[in-house]
């Protein structure tokens, strides 16, 4: 299966659809590409126009509510690099991972979290998609998501 | 208008000058520079030695007062690019750009305030300015800022 | 001295060994080179599998103690640029740190204790090791560690 059947066919595991125009409102972009590095804005669990995990992990989310809301960043995010570079094949390597979680005061398991991504991105690019990662416990997040996640990938070539 | 007087104008507009000398302390630098690749360090909204926005947004600052202060920190992050690079013409692109709010436990418009940064960065800079984002709301910032601002930026040349 | 050696005798006098190998779980990893550019994953103040220094800083943790967090944190970052580059030497420039604090409500010092970072990198590895910075206070980091700290480091030449 290539990595783009693989993507759809997570998508369809997950039940939800990354396929819409993913908009992005205000003076910036998803997606900008400096020779072959790829900046990516930070992506939030949204399934169209619905923010799909929100709330404080460790309060009013569990871990694994937590977990969806990484795996839907992940996704949003993976879906970004196929509309910037055609397609996933594109992407050489996942450098850098950052994953801001939404936390209570006494919850700690920021990795494990960000593990969830880290385990979709390494399911659907392979050894490609083996990165460096940040995960930390931010007090908010934009419209009250659970989790945020932004990286920066290499491009096999220059799109 | 050029660049350059673009930023002067919209200086005298906000009653600000980022003219002066913009030290920093201890070990670290505001810019450095890999080939094109330009990084700026975190700045808060400091004008001269003041910090001009402190405090917990959705809290002790509004809506409006965060936004300032993200105009400030934007402001600041293109004097430093300025004085890096000898001119804002030099700047091909904002790759990206970091935004941290200092937030209320209910305080979500981490976007909102974002936007005024970005929206500067765009009226200064034009398409040039149009960068990928990642804003997230942080507990405390360094001397009780209300924002922190940081950006990679790629300039048209090494300098 | 070399920097190696003074990376030695550094270890050395904080009563640490950062020799052993250095595990990650999951499917991210230490350290991804892009030509000569080198990115690291999040570091907290482990050393073997004890996290040194943990709790919140103002709160549980003194400024001493989380300056000490700091320095840890930046001796696992060195010693992993040590492990992916061969040698300390081969680092031309640390591009962009950031410090990441577990910070109390009222606690703003977020930019002293990521000074005690900087000014170790700057110790061990001289103007090389004078960086851009961002520091933020945030809710939670994983294990409860009082620091975190990332990097992008510029080796010399592609590994």
């Amino acid at each position: 299966m290539s990595r783009d059947e693989q993507f759809q066919s997570t998508a369809l595991a997950m039940g939800y659809s990354f396929d819409g125009e993913i908009k992005i409102g205000g003076n910036y972009t998803s997606t900008v590409c400096d020779g072959r590095v790829v900046y990516l804005s930070g992506q939030i669990p949204r399934v169209g126009s619905t923010v799909v995990v929100t709330g404080r992990a460790g309060e009013t989310v569990d871990l694994e509510g937590a977990k969806l809301g990484a795996r839907i960043c992940a996704m949003r995010a993976l879906a970004l690099l196929k509309q910037a570079l055609g397609s996933l094949d594109a992407i050489e390597r996942i450098a850098k991972v950052n994953v801001y979680v939404q936390s209570a005061a006494d919850f700690s398991q920021q990795s494990e979290v960000a593990d969830a991504a880290s385990d979709l991105l390494h399911a659907i690019l392979g050894p490609s998609g083996v990165h460096t990662r940040t995960s930390v416990g931010v007090f908010q997040l934009p419209k009250n998501a659970t989790v945020e996640l932004d990286l920066i990938a290499i491009a096999s070539e220059s799109p």
